[in-house]
């Protein structure tokens, strides 16, 4: 092997070790992306790092510390392009030009508008090698919102749906507890922990009287996971265009919530929850204009939990980048309620997915499925 | 290890090399099993057989005749035990015993009642040392049909789906055409080739003039295989209670078929195809009645290709052993047909299924479920 192809493996290698680093704040460091880092001198790992929560020091910063003055003539490894601005702390570029870093590579640029190339540009200003793009894929895998939200001015949008393998969410009466079984329930508790907002309309909270919390003994993960996920849980999000639900619903109750409506806030909940009041037609929430709106409040990742009116919708509208279909082995019934409502008269018409992953979880079975081209009806 | 255990995975290694040669007669043995054999004397695999036709010899004949007088003495592994009875072929335990074999080891006793332990007793009658249960799960795999028609005067009900990710199976107009893509369908002309009978209804034939024939260009197997399962195709059988379907239908030019009905024959098919009378109400043929007839002919495997509708009512009768969906990366919305018709009211009503296989075909997806107590509805 050449030189160039060993550094690169060795490269490939550490990057892997931030990318895991990074995953440590995955339920935490919204409205900041996952950013992971490893400082390497000589063959040895320095120190190491990882962003736990908005406004506390950067994975960078923590490395750095750790590396101390062992930081100086190193290689930093970093899962995104270090920062050049100042936000709520100083910009990272310059901590790692302070160090006397000898090498930045990142597994790619930010696409944060205020940084954008300009991070790796101080650096090498600075006499600092620098590269980009080493497992750029896993790097952008691990931040969709994030990068959705920088490049589109949108969150990314996951809709999670309960089904039985003949596609039904429900019986006609609306009997629905219990599709799937615990460990099925126990993977949407930890989609719930690792989005920015959970968000339903007002039929499922009047229906199944849902508060879409997370619970920690439900998540299934360790106590340093758990006790991490429950420092920052979702914002929860009611989208009620009419205010039908009433404000001793057992969703108000437990805890703080958004209710996005099109009615003027004063004349139902002029002491409850905040409202953010969206326009819509018909008294429905503009779907598209709320996504714009919780992006502009730093929301990466929206989980959608939401009956078939709500869920088609926003398939309909072309707002959804991933489905989590979790498929419980039984037949509801031609009666039963469909996945979504989505009414299509032609086989043309019919929007095309992409099954990215199927997976046993417990005796269900989780289907990821991706929009081919967002369709636009 | 001790000399017993190393016997034991020596048993398994041979036994593993006969149910493979068993797998050879996949599309051709119906109404027999699917038998291989192995031959082994001193450590060296001396004769191998598997058993191609009905008709034709047996596997322990094709494998003492490959031994010849190296069978002396040798140990015969047989995925079935041998058949003490004249059928079209004499007995293959007179075979071993004239041979000359010391030791033989089945998978599983025959159900075959006119077996059913006496091929061993009568090997044991002559000095030859027997044993029964050496990968007996594997051996019962193979011949889901002929065990079913042995133990239980039914043959195997396969029930082939196509659906969208939101369990549909046509748009309302009816219109269905490629759901899937060429592999599931290539996938679905094995299902075909390996049945005994490819059974569907008058709606399906009436509606997409289907042929259910087997076409060896879409079979995707080696030339061997494909050339013994086109010289066995599978009996396509007509449920078609009414009879609707008229006789210059593409189903009655594609080849030799079997209706199904409940009227008298004379009345419209007095030159036409083979019919068979079934009792039923309303002009629904009875399906367990018609199960039963099958059997009777020597019937191990049905695959069921059918709408809605005769779906729905093989599943709702208990019928079905087995569900094979293929599933496309696509929805059809919720104004598309079902996947079965079956309306339930409550979720206490709803058939649970063990989900045994997933697994991508091509762009598509199958899953294999299998019912985990008959529904009797």
């Amino acid at each position: 092997m050449t030189g160039a192809a060993q550094q690169a493996v060795l490269d490939a290698h550490y990057m892997a070790r931030a990318l895991e680093l990074a995953r440590r704040g995955h339920y935490t460091t919204h409205p900041n992306p996952r950013v992971g880092c490893v400082i390497v001198r000589d063959g040895q790992v320095v120190g190491e790092g990882w962003h736990v929560r908005a406004g506390e020091p950067h994975a960078e910063v923590h490395a750095l510390r750790a590396a101390g003055e062992l930081a100086r003539g190193a290689t930093a490894y970093v899962t995104l392009e270090p920062c050049s601005h100042h936000g709520r702390t100083p910009p990272c570029a310059d901590a790692l030009v302070n160090a006397g870093v000898a090498r930045v590579v990142a597994a790619m640029q930010d696409p944060n508008p205020e940084v954008a190339g300009r991070g790796l540009q101080r650096l090498a200003q600075a006499g600092i090698a620098c590269e980009s793009g080493v497992l750029e894929g896993e790097a952008r895998a691990l931040n969709p919102g994030f990068l959705k939200r920088m490049e589109h001015g949108l969150p990314f949008v996951r809709v999670k749906l309960a089904m039985s393998l003949d596609g039904r969410t429900a019986m006609e009466s609306g009997e629905s507890q219990w599709i799937t079984g615990p460990a099925a329930r126990s993977a949407v508790q930890r989609l719930r922990a690792q989005a920015s907002v959970v968000l339903t309309g007002a039929d499922t909270v009047l229906a199944d009287n849902a508060r879409l919390t997370v619970r920690a003994d439900e998540l299934g993960l360790d106590a340093q996971q758990t006790a991490l996920a429950m420092s920052r849980p979702p914002l929860r999000v009611l989208v009620d265009g009419r205010l039908r639900v009433p404000l001793d619903a057992a969703f108000f109750k437990a805890g703080p919530a958004l209710v996005a409506t099109c009615m003027a806030v004063e004349e139902q909940y002029a002491n409850g929850p905040e409202c953010l009041r969206v326009p819509g037609d018909d008294g429905q929430v503009d779907l598209h204009q709320l996504l714009v709106a919780l992006a502009a409040r730093g929301v990466n990742e929206v989980l959608v939990e939401a009956g078939p009116r709500l869920a088609g919708a926003f398939a309909r509208q072309g707002l959804v980048d991933e489905f989590q279909l979790f498929i419980a082995g039984k037949f509801l019934g031609s009666s039963a309620r469909p996945l979504l409502d989505w009414p299509l008269a032609r086989m043309k018409d019919a929007p095309e997915l992409k099954i990215t992953e199927i997976r046993a979880v417990g005796d269900d079975w989780r289907v990821i499925a991706v929009p081919v081209s967002p369709a636009s009806v």
